[in-house]
């Protein structure tokens, strides 16, 4: 069993209390792989520039990451700057330069379309669209976007949520697509957008899962260890579509394991500036403290 | 067994997306008991003015609180006025008025004064300490407060931190006491200030607990139906204080359960305007909505 992840390969510039970071390896698709791979084959789609180092590609490489789809382009890598300050919950973005990333068109190998598992991470629905469309029958396709996705390609992504089967949102998006301020309302109604299943990511507070079947709901592991959230919520998306590529039966328990795994994942990822602690990451670790965090919540 | 609670009882105006409601009965003390009644004798210890409708009196009564303690004096009684906006989730206080309350001395009767089990709800500390001087040798001790005063009895609010076995606060009043924004650091800097047990309230977002032996997360009751929050934080530490009276036995599990009662509590409180929700609520209903609790968040 394998995934195909599309969305971005990044150059990440971060400050937070606990120091800061320039031109680390980030982006959705990389943050996305780096929990993912514990569980399955992960096939990455993603553009870079020529002043991409050639030590973060073997990085990857060396971590079982399928590179064939990572392209380098003319012209610079996609970088994003950001702070973290206070309770570290919410980035503030300072600069963003797209780059390579404003003329991505992505293209997979034949192999590459007949895989079942896809994940759409953050870029323009456009280019989501483009490649799901290059797709030959997925079983499973999540996507994920953001708020400036959502206020300035809204129809895009409306048509776009018609042909994926689970919406993955944190919670400031899900109330800006739905117009709703009650998490549960907003749910139902992106629900209603075409989505099977809707997962709300509250950062610190948890993640809240809709579907017509049922509603589950979990906190974030409890740390006092966060150093860096960068990727967290791809961190998360990782954990939860590698559990279920790998359990291959999409069901209630199936789906709430995914969720905790995906949780778990999340916070091996604030541990580190980057991706530094995922990369160091076991399956075996990742285990134990789901173990660990089942005990915390469980009554 | 029987519990004491010490806190308001007031007649509160609230205006939120759903309508708007004048001189409602409600105070720290009424919430805590409406769900605590469940599951003990609850002792009410609380001022109140002449002007103070005898209806709510004889409410009070048929609900099985017992109101010897309940002091009548000349002048108002202690008044609430806020509005809730967008995602309900913090009142904004328009207007206070103290009444009688700012002449509040507390005084209990000798049974009462035997009463193992004690929730000094929020009223100004040197009153809570006043009250809990006056206690022979209770069991447990829960204390909750308030922003007000962690910013102007800091000093009273820290030693009596130093008596009481349980601190319940919201994560707000947790980070302006600990100067800790993490919540479980936040958490850890409150234990040391004295209570063994520390419950952080964090709303639509559920609950932490802390102990030295063990921590334990859940989210809140998933529900889209908020029509009136107010309350809902001693709606929690009725039901968990009530439980844990009842269950005699303070141990991780009883703990654990008493946290997961308070929460399906307060999420029957926020349906309703003031205690009208609750005051309905039967340990039935509770219960039933607990196996569902459950359900919701375990994996």
């Amino acid at each position: 069993m394998s995934i195909l992840v599309l969305g971005t390969v990044a150059l990440d510039s971060v400050r937070t209390p606990y120091g800061a970071r320039k031109d680390m390896l980030g982006g959705s698709a990389a943050h996305f792989a780096m929990s993912c791979r514990l569980f399955t084959n992960v096939n990455l789609v993603a553009i870079i520039g020529e002043d991409f180092p050639s030590k973060y590609i073997d990085f990857l490489h060396k971590k079982g990451i399928i590179l064939t789809s990572l392209i380098k382009e003319r012209g610079r890598t996609f970088k994003w700057e950001g702070e973290y300050k206070g309770d570290l919950n919410a980035a503030l973005t300072l600069n963003t330069e797209l780059g390579v990333l404003s003329a991505f068109r992505p293209s997979v190998s034949e192999v590459q379309r007949k895989i079942k598992y896809i994940f759409l991470a953050n870029v323009d629905p456009d280019i989501q669209r483009h490649l799901l469309s290059s797709m030959h029958s997925p079983t499973l396709v999540g996507l994920d976007s953001m708020n400036y996705w959502i206020h300035h390609k809204r129809v895009e992504l409306l048509r776009l949520l018609k042909r994926v089967n689970i919406y993955v949102a944190n919670d400031q998006e899900a109330r800006a697509l739905s117009g709703e301020n009650n998490l549960i309302k907003a749910a139902r109604c992106l629900y209603s957008y075409g989505p099977g299943m809707i997962l709300i990511k509250k950062g610190e507070h948890g993640v809240i899962f809709y579907s017509d079947k049922f509603i589950f709901c979990i906190p974030a592991y409890p740390t006092d260890k966060v150093i860096d959230p960068t990727g967290a919520g791809d961190t998360f998306a990782g954990g939860f579509m590698g559990y279920l590529t790998r359990a291959k039966k999409i069901n209630a328990e199936t789906i709430k394991k995914a969720i905790a795994i995906g949780s778990v994942a999340a916070s091996f990822n604030v541990e580190g500036f980057g991706l530094n602690r995922t990369a160091q990451l076991s399956l075996n670790e990742l285990e134990r403290r789901l173990i660990k965090f089942r005990k915390f919540i469980s009554f």
